[in-house]
């Protein structure tokens, strides 16, 4: 490491130095839309590409200097997870700085723009700001959240704006939404077409329980892929509170937000997509926008925790001005999302709906925040 | 990777699923503050530590369930960069979300927390906030800079603040100096024990020839690693030009910055602090406090370059506030940075110099921003 290290600080040396090695340029979107990944492993047996847009993993060859390469595609445009298997190792691109953050894996981002420019793509629009934040959390802990403020948050002092909470996946931290999900330039870009509504988005970590537990004295937090009922159902209430005490008073203290019920919107993917119903359907008082991509309740659940919003249809109807629901066609969640979708039918509780394809994937969540975003506080 | 994806994305189902394989807790400081580290890899032959505080790669061993590990240690209290060997393949660590922003390898950050908390910690002080900001750049791409507030920065719409630019090293990226450099957490605990001025940090990306090649049609972008003295030379000034035409113009139009020489601090690591020293000492009229950690110039260049600051000493004493050299005395630019001291001497420059144990590491870093931040705009 050291001797890495020595070299990758040479780089920094302000006076002439001979490159180390050669430049790896990686990934390169070519101007037809395949995509040329490079990984420089001179002594690698096998190295192959693992990317969400190819079934599966594909091998790269090696050239004489050592550099591992494949183009694969043409590529729908998109912003794919991906990562290398150097003799089955799996890698996140060194040549690379877009990250996926998360607990359990390490991958890069490989982002093949449109023709014209994707709603999530940074374009010439005027930008809000990202905020990193800490917030007095449970038990005498530091929280952190990542915050949205629109364009001109800034520069009117008077303005105050209402709020999405937005909830990333199991094992996703507070960063995901913004770095994977690329929630800020959706939102610059839905803001500036005249779409979507200025908001202020905070984006919360999921997994309150085991923060908690490790800023308690460094013991081994709480498994957050461990989903016996009873851990399951404490860890989400653990966060509902946090959620209902710690976060929103935060929010509402420090930024300009409007302080109702109408004026809050929550949404989530994937366990965020649990804790997102959980949240609202639990506290019809707090939110009336409720957003839950690729996530359900089940029907037992519902009948257990949230009868009322069956029981009364037009209570709920009148009290939501939104239930999203949306899942792709591919993911493993498709079936139970579809048995929740049945059961607010049947029990006539208002919600909207989209499927679309593809599974249970980030590309997706970006999708359905493009959609709900714009139908939020309108 | 679909295979590993659908295990992943199991994990964000939101009801009951077994745990996917045992969890990793990686890195674990234990009460002595040996610290252990961990990598899930059943099939692999050989894994190792690599970190900065070992002199060498350290062997790992596997448990029955495939968890390599190792105990080391007791480590010296600090913020270490690190990474596993795995079959000779370097990872970051899977288990762990803290991760060194750079555009040429990946590595985690084991944090070894002192008894009494570090200047670089999470302390029970009031906090700043770090804001992502983008901002109309060379040629008409977008840039990206990482802003820091002090504590009520948003409470008080009156205050106006000096401002610090501060510039990491080669190959960096303008996130290095928040998650490896904790320059919020260090500022937040200065201010609050009243012994440096609330100031506004901006952070920037260092590369800007490189930037605007890449979003100048995806072309191959300069290699940041080649130092022949043209290229080099022409990408600092592209840097300069940038950071006056176009990052403090920005900086003082967006932040409530105090908008003269001597409110304006400017400071960096590696190529950043050979990007310093030219900026500063070739814009006299816009800096009046200059800090170079872990570089220098050559007296070749300060007399081709910056001759009137060593032939009018009496006007640079007047005009710089502030111009400090650190160096470690293992850092491999420990004698051009000495040399570099033993020409301002020469010229009877006025300089303060700090010389460190350790070497070109961000341990040092932290060390001279600590030391440098209580100094300005005093």
């Amino acid at each position: 490491m050291l001797a890495v290290w020595s070299v990758l600080c040479l780089f920094g040396i302000a006076t002439a130095q001979p490159p180390r090695g050669p430049l790896v340029v990686s990934p390169q979107v070519n101007a037809d839309k395949t995509v040329t990944f490079r990984y420089l492993a001179p002594s690698a047996k096998e190295v192959k590409l693992s990317a969400q847009f190819e079934k599966a993993p594909v091998l790269m060859t090696k050239d004489g200097q050592g550099i591992w390469s494949v183009t694969v595609g043409p590529v729908k445009p998109d912003i794919y997870p991906y990562s290398f298997q150097v003799d089955g190792v799996t890698v996140m691109d060194p040549a690379n700085v877009a990250f996926f953050p998360n607990e359990r894996f390490k991958a890069s981002l490989a982002d093949i723009p449109g023709d014209t420019p994707l709603v999530h793509a940074m374009q010439d629009v005027p930008h809000g700001s990202i905020n990193y934040e800490y917030y007095p959390s449970a038990e005498g802990t530091t929280g952190s959240l990542v915050v949205y403020t629109p364009p001109g948050y800034d520069k009117s002092p008077a303005k105050k704006y209402p709020v999405f909470y937005l909830i990333s996946g199991t094992t996703d931290t507070e960063e995901t939404f913004f770095k994977v999900g690329h929630t800020n330039l959706i939102l610059d870009n839905l803001i500036a077409a005249g779409k979507a509504k200025p908001m202020i988005i905070v984006m919360p970590y999921g997994n309150i329980a085991a923060r908690v537990a490790e800023q308690k004295g460094g013991t081994k937090p709480a498994d957050p892929t461990v989903r016996d009922g009873a851990d399951a159902i404490s860890r989400a209430k653990a966060f509902e509170i946090d959620l209902l005490t710690n976060v929103i008073p935060y929010t509402e203290k420090n930024y300009r937000a409007i302080a109702n019920r109408e004026s809050r919107a929550i949404g989530g993917f994937s366990r965020g997509g649990g804790q997102t119903l959980r949240a609202a359907l639990g506290n019809m008082d707090k939110f009336a926008w409720v957003c839950s991509y690729s996530s359900y309740l089940s029907p037992t659940e519902m009948d257990k925790s949230f009868s009322q919003i069956g029981a009364k249809p037009e209570a709920t109807n009148k009290q939501l001005k939104l239930l999203w629901v949306s899942v792709g066609s591919d993911d493993f969640l498709y079936k139970g999302t579809v048995e929740f979708m049945d059961y607010l039918k049947a029990k006539n509780v208002t919600f909207k709906s989209l499927i679309t394809d593809g599974g249970h994937t980030w590309m997706n969540v970006k999708k359905y925040l493009a959609e709900t975003a714009p139908l939020l506080f309108q």
